[in-house]
């Protein structure tokens, strides 16, 4: 079996782990030109390629990505059309629950503010001071998979009340009070004092949190998206922001990315911005590489990876 | 009984409940000039008055203050030596143990930083960017009253390890692999990734967590301190954040406050401070006047508070 490698992160120390508990012929590019060449004859891909040259990769019957979102491996030809794709899900829910939780407390005790006053060397804050408690608000959860499941179980130990939201509730979700369809949320938008958005960029959610949606939350309400920009267009953000239709958002991805200097975003009071670095963990090559080596052993007793499997139609 | 409300937190509301349940004469200042005389006929002060008012304060039998801090109220002679004071101690923990999570979340998901490139426009991160995750890690509280306590119920939702350290550790404490007693965290503080201090000021915790003890912890250890400035000698916090003697420090108290326009600390890129207002929170006064209720209960029927009493010589 011809496993390609295609993942700086990956040191030494997991290319001997991967080497022990496979057994494969391991391709490893010495630089990019050899890249394209190397996915021509793989049968398995561990890693991350630009998504063109999956036209070349039709002896690939697997491919490992490391990361989450897979819209654009998605939107083009695979070399091989029946490939099964499965992608990192389950590694960034510790970190993404902190980025969010984060982003959350910043605005409750004004650290953002704090960070600009001491720049200035002063000992102040501006009132009104916005402070605010985790203590009984009512978090909505967009997307309740394993990120939200995660920021879920650390915003319990906060006294929040979580409400999820997803295509399809299970029934078995925990730390939640409820959890209902993503089309139903319409009905619980003006209860919501934070809005947690993780959910994947697919044709259903491109645009969702719009205007009206915005317009529906209370005005303390506070958003925070680390799932895909698309999510909340770009105009009705500014809007809803600069207008107090909401209190504030904190943003780790943006419609347009990287945000372009001259966008109006970057200097609205009410906006918290980091560069789509929520997933970044120092445990991220080992959690991947944990996925990675749970489903060769499926992929090679039964033919086909089990874990994270993505769904074509789906887009997730 | 004659009770005087001295605390402008208190709203019309708060001040009919109060009227409601004590049936007491309340006393309540028309402006600063009247406090003296009042202070003079109150059996019972809610609120805060300036120290140097408490020696006219003769007839006063209990003061219930809002606040945590009890060393200015300690260091000046009472009107009656005999007064029982109680402070506000369980009014704050969730507050500050926002505070405390949400400046060591700036820290691992580099918010801090990115609030700097967000005033610059910039869509980016310094490398080596500092990305750490709380799971897994050891996190040490120095100081395990109720705040810590509720730092602690938080954190181990986040897959930290809480190690406790008090003055006299009970055996009950929850959410903690252990309690030791405070004098002994020499023998602990080489495994401690956080150090979260949450302490008094007493004459044994002045100057408690000094050069040496910094030098213990690990090269990546980030302090956080929310008790009070006098615990870390400004000259060693300095050199140690200066030297990387630790990674990092967030502080809401400072040996100095304001802090000095002029002092070093402002600029350290690897301190995050705020302006002592970790104890801010909107349940103040709701949390206070539920302190202050329960105990006139017992002080009307037993002639005692009978929660969060301060022992003068403990200073807590």
């Amino acid at each position: 079996m011809k496993l390609l490698l295609a993942w700086p992160q990956l040191n030494e120390a997991h290319v001997e782990t991967i080497q022990q508990e496979t057994g494969a012929v391991l391709l490893r590019p010495a630089d990019k030109d050899e890249l394209p060449e190397l996915v021509e004859h793989a049968e398995v891909i561990f890693g991350y390629i630009k998504p063109e040259l999956l036209i070349r990769a039709v002896r690939c019957r697997w491919m490992q990505i490391p990361f989450a979102g897979v819209e654009k491996v998605l939107a083009v030809p695979w070399g091989n059309p029946d490939m099964f794709l499965t992608n990192g899900s389950g590694i960034f829910g510790p970190n993404i629950a902190e980025h969010v939780i984060g982003m959350m407390l910043a605005f409750n005790r004004g650290l953002h503010i704090a960070r600009d006053y001491q720049h200035k060397r002063q000992w102040r804050w501006d009132e009104p001071y916005p402070f605010r408690e985790l203590t009984d608000s009512v978090v909505g959860i967009l997307g309740f998979g394993d990120i939200g499941q995660h920021v879920a179980q650390r915003l319990a130990a906060f006294g929040c009340r979580i409400i999820g939201f997803r295509t399809q509730p299970r029934g078995d979700e925990q730390y939640v009070e409820a959890v209902y369809r993503l089309d139903e949320v319409d009905n619980h938008l003006d209860k919501l004092d934070y809005v947690v958005c993780a959910l994947p960029h697919t044709n259903k959610t491109v645009g969702f949190l719009n205007r009206a949606r915005l317009a529906k939350m209370p005005k303390h309400a506070v958003v925070i998206n680390v799932g895909r920009g698309s999510l909340i267009p770009e105009e009705d953000l500014y809007e809803a922001l600069s207008q107090g239709v909401i209190a504030g958002a904190g943003l780790d991805v943006l419609p347009e990315e990287p945000l372009p200097a001259d966008s109006r975003l970057w200097d609205l009071p009410n906006l918290i911005l980091s560069p789509h670095n929520s997933g970044y963990t120092p445990y991220h090559a080992d959690r991947a590489l944990e996925i990675f080596l749970d489903n060769w052993q499926s992929f090679i007793r039964v033919g086909r990876p089990h874990r994270n499997v993505i769904d074509p139609e789906k887009w997730y």
